[in-house]
């Protein structure tokens, strides 16, 4: 049976459509289906920053490494997304973006910066140094509604394994540690660019250490991808695991670590994060 | 007593010395004191480009989080370095960056990209959640000599701890985790440049868990900043507790999350890099 919703566009593709005029020069606009509180959930910039990359005809083999520093909120509406691939080695290429959107004047004001390195890998000795921890399958864990009302938490179906949001925001955390199982909702094949964003999926790692609602924002996340395509196709729609850590809570900032194996237990990717909070 | 060697310059302020025509564009040039195989220790090429931020007219703040890209060697001889402010913000600030130096032709080319976001920290609640390693004090961990005849290892007191380079290079390897006592030599007051590169001290993690002297480098590092100012006057130049290990190698990259922390145990920078084997 063919349906109208079988034809539709996921949102996440829809999100990540891009224009382009010309080499390295996009036209984007932010979607209702990802916002957050005053802009588009980070993930996804760094997802439609990514898929410039892929969409660039220069392009050299696949993401390994990716930087996006947020340094505005998107505004609702189109954004200008420049990709420059500013040297291209014989088995490396590295990367400069930018996002940028009009002022209240009209005149371009740069909103995100980002750096990518794609690599043609090979084949070659390798060793997996961070197994998955030991945790219960999707299937025993339950889905859990959005935790709070913005629409980019309906994107993901997430099914906490530990450390979810405190039941009381009592100033009583213990502990940074968060695992979960995730997918994109509704389900859709893993790509580099739904990786990325579900690298940033994590509650600010304060909510749960301090057990206090405050405000939080990702400064700049970076990461790193150990799966390629190949691998990423295997995957499929299966669920991810993610587990995500802070290491230092001080002055106004905290880092995160995390990781995300796929269900067989192969590391997909690591990331990292700085994040402003104010406490 | 007043000597020649107390007004030397350190090799280290030697090497971050920066000559700026306008604001933004820096003319610098390697050092023979912190060469490595091919080119300058990587670690002092992110000092540098730290460097150029801090010298800045227009700085906001002090780093937060700092990520270089290495797009190729740097050959022997001057640079150009260009650093923009692209984005101001109440309290934090975003760089963009770049190394170039003459090909064959004299054509510009990029060497290395980097991003700096750098902020103005305040006063909050925060919480140290990776407390420093229990290992033994500097003095009963033995000085090593430089493992290989490269310039810069002499640039650095080491003293290890724990996962030393593998005595034999028999394939053997298990664990990718090193820790080691460190500071400058000779011994200089810590700084946020001397943070960053003592963030990238660390020999390849593939050489310790494969127990195989390959060819390696790398390609991004990320450092976060969690100590200010004040706080790295107060390391002085005691020594730093740098451990390092992988999460995972796969087909020709390999990643390394570390972490520094002062004698006190004041964890003072986190930092991440995805680097190049051969195997």
């Amino acid at each position: 049976m063919t349906t109208a919703h079988h034809h539709s566009i996921h949102p996440l593709d829809d999100a990540l459509a891009l224009t382009s005029a010309a080499p390295g020069q996009y036209e984007g606009r932010t979607t209702p289906a990802y916002w957050n509180m005053v802009g588009p959930f980070g993930g996804v910039t760094a997802a439609t920053l990514l898929q410039a990359v892929l969409q660039h005809p220069d392009l050299l083999g696949e993401p390994l490494s990716l930087t996006v520093n947020y340094a505005g909120a998107l505004t609702q509406g189109p954004f200008t997304l420049q990709a420059t691939p500013v040297r291209t080695n014989r088995s490396t290429q590295h990367w400069t973006l930018s996002v940028l959107q009009p002022d209240a004047e009209g005149a371009p004001v740069v909103t995100t910066t980002a750096t990518v390195v794609t690599a043609a890998r090979r084949e070659t000795w390798g060793a997996a140094d961070t197994p998955m921890p030991f945790v219960p399958a999707p299937a025993q864990c339950k889905a859990i509604p959005p935790a709070f009302p913005v629409e980019w938490l309906r994107r993901y179906e997430m099914r906490p394994v530990a450390g979810s949001l405190p039941a009381q925001w009592d100033g009583g955390g213990e502990s940074s540690l968060s695992q979960l199982w995730m997918r994109d909702a509704p389900a859709r094949p893993l790509d580099f660019c739904a990786l990325a964003a579900m690298a940033d999926i994590f509650f600010p790692r304060v909510w749960l250490r301090r057990a206090r609602q405050v405000p939080a924002g990702t400064v700049s996340i970076t990461v790193y991808f150990h799966a390629g395509s190949a691998l990423l196709a295997q995957t499929g729609a299966g669920y991810l695991l993610g587990q995500a850590r802070a290491q230092e809570f001080r002055n106004g900032f905290f880092d995160q670590a995390a990781q995300l194996w796929n269900e067989a237990g192969a590391l997909l990717a690591t990331s990292h994060q700085i994040v402003y909070y104010k406490e």
